[in-house]
């Protein structure tokens, strides 16, 4: 089971703990610590399959690789940690996140695409984006591949990269999802392994966070 | 296709070349730089499913959660990472490693093990084992289960835990491998996601991986 967050303006209650991080322990709050609202909605690129083929190829021609950064972020949910995904279309899960722009760094491009996608204004409502270590990274080596945890031998110019981020979380924050997303919070028992619901690299989540130890914190 | 290393005494060549690591990268020496060799066989416990299932549950019953250590050492050929699988009775493959002792460390349990498997003898012909960073664990709630890379909700008494350690090689070193196992170098483009040859923890070490730059050096 999957727990819907925001959908249409749903929203939930919020309470407030505060408590000192661990090196290389996540500390996780339960999703009742923060507050879910719904703002407009933000415009989809609605294009064939072909035209998002072309689109690709032109951005390749022009800047070369292009990367897209996406942020791994969990909450508590009866005492297992949830995994926060986006749905769009009542279709595809995606982690919070999309592409950079040419020459911008990785912790400011995912900076700005969490803001888009779950605070209310451009400087996130006051409260930074903690955008922790690299927890993977995935290679595409044509437009229309699926992706590789490696560069697979003789590629030479592989199209895309995704790199994943730990972002933590503070102990309180408002998450504003655009109306025509849903915000999920998937419990990583559910998203292990599961390919076909949530994709490759979603489900190859739970095995990147394993090494953490993860500290559950009571509300 | 993987490269067979050793069985039954065959050696291969050895170069020698000195680099400084770099930090989060992982260096990587080419197959040639290693001697391998082999020694007599060491004995396998040759015991029913229901005898070692037993086994396993005295072993909780006086010592509790069990651990078992496992590497993630790398070398390079055709310019792709390989990884260094053992190879018993020419069906299952294994990291090399194995269960700590009771109340031995994970790195102590570690080098020992990688020892009694791939050097001549108890101090490692003189070259010590650099066991790196905890790249992922994984979990059985019971004797018989798979392993989970989380706890599952609801298990509060995990009967196994396997820790995957990464482990960087010198430029030189001999491999000598008993009799009994072989040593395989198996490209990562093979192991990714390859469960049923390769068995869950294996096929899920190149995303465990995905996250280092490699530094593939030519000899």
């Amino acid at each position: 089971m999957s727990y819907e967050i925001v959908s249409n303006g749903s929203s939930n209650d919020t309470t407030h703990e505060s408590r000192a991080d661990h090196t290389s322990v996540i500390d996780i709050y339960p999703l009742s610590c923060y507050y879910f609202g719904s703002k407009d909605a933000i415009p989809f690129k609605d294009e064939t399959l072909s035209d998002r083929i072309l689109r690709m190829k032109s951005h390749y021609a022009a800047h070369g690789l292009r990367t897209c950064v996406e942020a791994v972020i969990l909450v508590e949910l009866f005492k297992h940690p949830h995994l926060l995904l986006l749905q769009v279309r009542n279709s595809i899960f995606k982690l919070p996140g999309g592409h950079l722009r040419p020459g911008e760094s990785d912790v400011d491009g995912l900076k700005r695409k969490l803001t888009r996608k779950l605070s209310l204004n451009e400087d996130g409502d006051g409260v930074a984006w903690e955008v922790g270590e690299c927890l993977g990274m995935w290679w595409k080596p044509d437009f229309e591949t699926l992706p590789f945890p490696y560069l697979p031998p003789n590629v030479k110019q592989p199209k895309e990269c995704t790199k994943l981020y730990l972002v933590k979380l503070p102990v309180s924050r408002k998450f504003i999802v655009p109306k025509n997303m849903k915000l999920l919070a998937v419990p990583l028992c559910q998203i292990h392994d599961n390919h076909k619901t949530y994709g490759q690299i979603i489900s190859g989540v739970p095995q990147l966070l394993s090494k953490f130890p993860f500290n559950m914190i009571d509300s």
